[in-house]
């Protein structure tokens, strides 16, 4: 499987593990196990005991421990087999789970996939415009996508789908096309930006603005980090000298694969306009969850039927000058992945 | 993949495709657009953007072109990129959609799959018994069959199978079974025909012969073209000397296979008595199918579930003298294939 | 595929196949008719017919005969080929269904996959106890399993489980998983065996006790008959000297492969108290299904996903002390298996 395996992954928003949860999701092809400790710390186990190969989450906790239900084996957050009710109740040595390091941050748990010795938190993206704010200015959201994780970054990184693929909430009439966009590499990232005017503004700023339905000057920006992490910045302002006055939407993009063709697609938002306003909050997350499941999708999961598991430069893609950002993350991610092997 | 590629297939009956229609359907494995141009000519491309290979017929059409929804690169019917909505408006020479000479004849779309310097329209068969007659003497049907386009073949080409199979509407009551079919091969057809007296006739005969209920002769003559077309002739007469009395049924199989294991099924019908009862002709056209979904279908999905992708002969299957011509095709068809390539 | 094939296999209950029925099972990859001679003489053939390998089950019955309703070829109960209704009636030499030894014995309908000649029906295991008694103390059912026969065969070997995944009805407090069990080979058969005491007694047994809800003595014996047949002996027993007043219920598992994903799950018990109750037999056999199908089926499933087709050794599973049994049944059939070869 042509995974980067050291890296951190989002496995589950904090929301959807509470703390008696035994949470299962599968990443990577794997499935795991994800529960909370007593004092709330998130942990990840490979979901599988070791003994009969059995889901753990089928079990239950006792304390910071998991009890397998089929034949009683105990293991604890470390996984490591500290209970067997059988026979003089002797522990083979080879009785672990595997464990992976698991961290929280941003209102996401992430975990690292790859070698243990190597997880670092502070390699996990600094998303810290999520750690603060109005609770009303900022959503969570989770979906299921049925495609390669890549082929949703590409969507992402060429913004220019949004001229032509989107309804008019965020439709961008034809402005972003004619441009090229500016692509800068910087280590693990890449990242690209768009700048035009449009009149009216995207409906999503227009009424906020000081002159709704007048012309704007519009601003996206996507940073890409490898593998599969976005952070998408758009933005609109009517006042031509000062940047305090527009208005700013950030956007987190978080992919993380299940398969080889199905992704676990997270997504955070925050705002800076009307932070207290709980129905805006919620109509905009809507909003943005429409868009992607009536507008996107198809085009995502029939490129997938499409692509199969092939890859895509195989497929001898026509190359536009502006796809340049999207290729240059395909590039350095599987660089990344032949290195790591 | 097993196909004969330098060939025409029906792809849609024309029917199916409307003036403004995006009309998608998969053959040999490949999905392809079908649409008329504003003239009322059929077009054929791949249904693969070169881009992003996500669907054209997600797309919509600008006269004769179409605009990919995705990105809005716009082709013409020739697949041509005619238009870029990017920066600069640059079109990279391969930005191309692969098409596919088409043509429409005898109420059916007719695409040729294999190297277009060879396609030649004036080797469609010649279904012009289809062009003429009273709209209410002919009926067209689609249908899909979960089963590899040669067991559906099979079926036709041994019309004993009618002794057994079949409904009173259609069943000949164990008199085919009795004859040994003659057999006729001439260039890419193969054809074989019955004669038999039954009493009473048919069913779909009886009751509009001179004598409803009894004694008639009957014949049926089934010519195989290659790859997949089929023509079935059956007819009953009760006047000994003139042919002229008989009534005549024309049923016209034609197979496309969609993928190794699933088929589209084709199938035009015309007859020569009561040729304006359009009462008459639904009921025809519904016992018809009717005939094959619940008698026929069932048999020839179990046989392909039973084969898998396996060839027949790999398989050694009896062999009966009259399977000549089920036999016979098969040969031919193979042969082609190899030829081919 | 690995299979033992000289072996006897429960195709069907008995009772699964009346007098006029076509019955259809597939076990070992092959899809096999089972239908009644004239005499009530169980017969097995493959069921397709050679011709076009339609499955004969959707033909009909003449005598002891099968006429496929495809094309109308006759085959006796040998699979050969009797008749033939077309042209001169020849029938090929090589017009034969294959057919398989078979026998009914102890309410189960065995058939021999492997050399005929081979076949010996004093092979099949005697399960004597279900030839008489009262039939309100005895039962029959069938359960469709998608999992590898084996982790069915592992779980009743293991008892261990009872004390962990069982409802009250079944459920053996943590008692069995003290003892390390004993284990016999002989032959071809595994047992292995537990004796505890426990207060109150399985709920199964309790009420039933000269002193319900009190302690008694327990026993468990389960003998595993290669490849996949096993006799689990449960008993309670209050009289400390006189094994004639233990309560006895004897289950008899017994697993057939369709595929190397799926089990055919044949069960059959008899009990030795209140003979006559027909309801308590029905309650019994409810409460054995409902206990398999909403504890040990998500079990057994969730393993074989996680498992796959990969073999257990090769997943390098923890072994316990108790773990004996299963684990030299697994060797022992292993070894058939190469020994057949």
């Amino acid at each position: 499987m042509n995974y980067l395996h050291n890296t951190w992954y989002v496995v589950a928003l904090s929301s959807e593990v509470s703390s008696q949860d035994l949470f299962n999701r599968k990443i990577l092809d794997q499935s795991l196990l994800v529960y909370r400790r007593e004092d709330g710390e998130a942990v990840t186990l490979l979901n599988r005991c070791p003994h009969r190969f059995v889901p753990l989450h089928f079990g239950r906790r006792v304390g910071d421990d998991i009890v397998c239900k089929y034949h009683g084996l105990r293991f604890d957050c470390s996984g490591k087999c500290v209970e067997s009710p059988h026979g003089d109740g002797n522990i083979p040595k080879t009785a672990a789970v595997l464990s992976f390091p698991t961290s929280e941050r941003h209102g996401f748990i992430w975990v690292w996939m790859g070698n243990s010795e190597l997880a670092d938190v502070n390699k996990i993206p600094k998303y810290t415009l999520l750690d603060d704010g109005n609770p009303n200015s900022k959503a969570y959201s989770y979906m299921k996508v049925d495609a390669h994780y890549e082929i949703i970054v590409d969507n992402i990184m060429d913004l220019n789908h949004v001229d032509h693929l989107h309804c008019p909430l965020v439709n961008s009439t034809g402005k972003l096309s004619l441009n090229i966009p500016k692509v800068i590499e910087d280590g693990n990232d890449v990242s690209v930006s768009w700048d035009w005017h449009q009149d009216p503004p995207l409906e999503v700023f227009s009424a906020f603005l000081p002159n709704p339905g007048r012309d704007a000057a519009h601003h996206f920006s996507v940073v890409w980090t490898a593998p599969s992490s976005i952070l998408l910045t758009a933005s609109a302002n009517q006042s031509h000298a000062d940047d305090k006055d527009a208005l700013i939407s950030w956007n987190h993009h978080l992919m993380t694969p299940e398969t080889e063709t199905s992704t676990h697609y997270f997504y955070a938002t925050r705002r800076n306009w009307l932070v207290e306003d709980a129905l805006l909050n919620k109509t905009n997350l809507n909003g943005a969850i429409d868009a992607f499941n009536k507008e996107d999708r198809p085009f995502i999961e029939a490129a997938q039927l499409e692509m199969g598991t092939a890859d895509l430069n195989s497929l001898k893609p026509v190359l536009l000058s502006r796809d340049a950002a999207p290729i240059r993350a395909r590039r350095k991610l599987q660089m990344l992945i032949v290195h790591e092997r």
